[in-house]
């Protein structure tokens, strides 16, 4: 059957002209990002970066989907960003061709598979290490197979992620990676987005600030193997301030500076629209851009079950949608019955969510019926993205013109 | 390339042996289920349902996977349970003949899915129905087609999910579904897994009560289709109490009983743990069963970091496992290093987990390097299948020996 379905294939196109979700074409719950959203997000973030010097690696774990890879790097990005070698085997299978492992390369497995993309591609491929265990791994598996590996040496925040935590831990390990012709120093990295509490602003820059301080005094020491390292940080929540600290510094005459925030694309209505908000209080550096970024992601569904006065069971669970940072927003119902689209969000919101259902409260003003359709936008977009392999892109009118597939 | 890897297709054989995880031929995190465990949990099942005289329908939703559909039907599963149409089509096209839609058929495009599969092939299908409306537009459809469509009354709890409330919502329903010759009511259907609170099995054996009363009197005013008609409840946590009220009040006379449950095929280290646990504490008829259900799902990552004293940073997160209901627990550690597998569980803690890392404690006693494995059971199966497209089934010794695939 040749559908647009969850759980199956690439579909073929069974409407000539798209699968209207209005008409009942599509099999509900589906998974759709606005076109006109997706460009403006991307023109947006694209602007930020060119307007500050700084490059830009979207971190393509958010969607990875490498039709939006590509869709990022035509709009202006410079590499993409992964966080395991599945995804960067993904990328490269669909012709990507610069990409920072944001992560430690780590297992015997994933160095065959690295060192086979070396040999048979012209993959510029970057990958962090804080460790000298790794270091050592690393450096003894490419010598053998006489390859080169940029490395990028990660920098952490006690109580954090991964990355070195002081000034001795990363001096040891560069004298462990000097024991390896085969392991190219590149630059530094970082991830910021671990720093959290009250004075986290504070905090994210005076890390930022350390992190620079660390990259200027390796470069007088001539760490690096290339003449223009580079400087890497920022998820989506603190790119702003990533930014001011690294422009700020003047580290762009050393280095190349590069920015990795991966929900831009997608966006939400929940933790990344308040970042988002955050960011154009505090920032000039983001206020001068036009425009902000918007929601481009929404869940439609059935109403299954009205069971009581206020209550409707809906056909979307923690299969189809994130539930861990705020649940689904109810933006839009739709009437199939009557053909009436409704805007009655401040009558609607999402009381629980089930494996395969959500409890929606409704007010008996706009009562819901079975068989009405709810327009959910989310909160936290990669954890939406991964319940789909095929996600629709629709137009203003909620036709989906084509599809996009993920590799998760 | 030919490789068994996340976000890949279906892998062909790259070593004739089966992957062996500690041979580092795989890329980690890989989600595996042991073999024998799967085959224990089938067994025991299948002797509780035959021990009891209830037919088994398990859930399909949990795996989503039909070759495990299979797998629990030659075990002696009556029929599969699924939770919509797209899991519908995917079950069917792997074979499966005898269906029960444990919700609410809802949608134009679902109703010509579903007609298309009743006209095409030999399946014997049933779905839910607790509503008028979608009485109504289920019958005005079907007859339009000619086609008959088996539907199961479905009744729920107050505060709850889906069904009907109260004797008269019963009796208006019964009432809109006489007038389409084309639904054919085929029994009664509940899910009492939404009830909770400190006298939950009382209440849970109450509900039941009030069902089987409801088939008794709608068996006597001669409302269904069917010469014995189905009764069919029962999730992974109340099995047995459905059971014994059921088969107490010598319901199987009249009615074929029907349990549904989902997650004994898999269980966990968690919530069905627990689960089973209390059942068989407080049920003869569950006690009577040889053995009990073991975990068979488990989680081999890499220790990408070890940043700080007694912290590893793992290559497993929010994209791999599920972590609404517990957190994932460390079982095993194998060093590819030394060639040693630790148990080493009560030193080790899940302390926080992101989209691709867990954050884990351990004791200095026992200290995690770099490139060390650690195994991970889970909580709530569901959650963790739908991250994976390919699931390697392993025997005793960790080694890959064919995959299944996933349909989400």
């Amino acid at each position: 059957m040749s559908e647009f379905l969850k759980g199956s294939g690439s579909p073929q196109q069974l409407y000539k002209q798209g699968w209207n979700i209005f008409k009942e074409q599509v099999s509900l719950p589906v998974a759709v990002i606005k076109q006109d959203a997706i460009r403006q997000n991307a023109q947006w973030m694209a602007q930020f970066a060119r307007q500050n010097n700084v490059l830009l690696a979207p971190h393509g774990k958010t969607t990875m989907s490498p039709e939006l890879f590509k869709y990022q790097l035509e709009a202006g990005a410079w590499a993409i960003t992964l966080a395991n070698v599945p995804q960067v085997l993904s990328a490269v299978g669909a012709g990507i061709e610069r990409i920072i492992l944001a992560n430690q390369l780590v297992g015997r497995h994933h160095f065959e598979l690295i060192a086979q993309l070396l040999k048979s591609t012209g993959l510029e491929f970057y990958c962090f290490v804080d460790s000298v265990d790794n270091a050592k791994a690393l450096g003894e598996f490419f010598a053998s197979k006489n390859l080169k590996l940029n490395i990028v040496l990660e920098l952490g925040v006690v109580g954090g992620r991964c990355g070195c935590r002081s000034v001795d831990d990363i001096d040891t390990l560069i004298l462990a990676c000097s024991e390896y012709e085969c392991l190219q120093i590149a630059g530094l990295g970082f991830y910021e987005g671990v720093i959290s509490g009250e004075n986290a602003a504070q905090s994210v820059a005076e890390f930022v600030a350390d992190v620079v301080a660390q990259a200027k005094r390796l470069h007088q020491q001539d760490v690096f193997a290339q003449p223009e390292p580079i400087i890497t940080g920022a998820g989506s929540a603190w790119y702003d301030i990533v930014t001011k600290v690294l422009v700020s510094s003047e580290c762009e005459k050393q280095f190349r500076l590069v920015i990795r925030p991966g929900c831009y694309l997608i966006h939400d209505t929940g933790i990344y629209q308040n970042a988002q908000q955050a960011i154009l209080a505090r920032s000039e550096f983001a206020n001068s851009v036009d425009g902000s970024l918007v929601s481009s992601l929404y869940i439609w569904a059935y109403v299954m079950s009205v069971p009581e006065n206020g209550l409707a069971i809906v056909g979307m669970g923690k299969r189809d949608v994130a539930f861990d940072a705020g649940l689904p927003t109810a933006e839009l119902v739709y009437s199939p019955r009557d053909q009436h689209l409704k805007n009655t969000v401040s009558d609607l919101y999402v009381e629980k969510i089930m494996d395969q259902h959500a409890m929606l409260r409704f007010s008996l003003n706009h009562p819901l019926n079975v068989g009405d359709m709810v327009c959910f936008s989310t909160s936290h977009p990669c954890l939406t993205f991964d319940k789909w392999r095929q996600i629709g892109i629709v137009e203003r009118d909620w036709v989906i013109t084509k599809t996009i597939s993920t590799h998760f």
